[in-house]
């Protein structure tokens, strides 16, 4: 997983059907050097808001199985986060 | 997802027969550093089109299941985009 | 598989309900420009420790089966590493 | 699917047996820096030819199933290519 | 498939049961930069020796199936590469 910050929303009107209904989100990752990718959100997230990313396979079977065409999903919202920094 | 823009075209005349009647388009990213990349459209999606492509094995079930032998999809095309920038 | 040290932990209270019981380390590849990542843990590591992290589906595999939405686990704690330097 | 350019031959005769009867090739990318790798050939690709490749369980599958240890498949030679440079 | 040269060994005895039994060995990429990883060897490999390394459900499939947590194997010892250099 990866942790990102929910930066932005995408709309799409022509897309293949089974990604209605899925709130599409920008997000962008806090480390790693800030990859931005879209993410189909499961739990409620915000602007603004810290939260963990999956992808591949995983994200696609989080999101309700073989024909979901996403490959990225919010899968958490961070409460809280303690590491150490490098 | 990642975000890309369309910007080309590829033909193969010699190419594994699943391939046959997909239209093959070059993408680039138009975050992480502009990754260029063949996706198969499954949206109608033309040159200079801001789209979003996904990846990996769910690319392949969005273009048909197991046989068709492309790991990178159009699944979307942007209507609006609206993100912090870094 | 990917040598890590674990650098943290990660809680998230809203979330999907299939990572409830996970235990969320974040972790710190040692090699390849040092990437951080949330891993749920498989082998009760602690922070400071080495350890294997797997990725994909792989790791959502063994953490249970299709329905785990975690796509990174930690696998194993190295005791002993002994390599080549470059 | 990457762009790739034919650049070598590599030959293993300890291998994993289910490898055995596969044409292994050297690519490189074209793009996104020039990755080098080796993929299986479906299409029988020469050394200097412009291919597309792809990767992961998709490879897997076009090379013939589960059982093939390949992730990596040349699909297509590329008759043309035209594609805005950035 | 990525070229890589066994550069070490790592062990763990506290470890994910179904990774009993697995010889792990740490490879170094000699292209793209040379990122290192821990591997399982289906083939007999030896510190020193190039080798041919796959990754994903593809590795887990020639490792034995859905139960083996290593997304990495060495499934070839390479006895000739012969390429054009960048």
């Amino acid at each position: 997983m990866i942790i990102c910050k929910v930066v932005g929303h995408v709309w799409a009107t022509k897309k293949e059907e089974h990604l209605n209904g899925q709130k599409l989100m920008v997000v962008r990752e806090t480390e790693n050097g800030g990859g931005t990718y879209v993410a189909a959100d499961l739990v409620g997230a915000g602007i603004g808001e810290l939260v963990l990313v999956i992808s591949g396979s995983t994200a696609r079977m989080a999101l309700g199985g073989n024909n979901t065409p996403s490959d990225m999903a919010i899968v958490g919202i961070i409460d809280n986060l303690e590491m150490e920094t490098t």
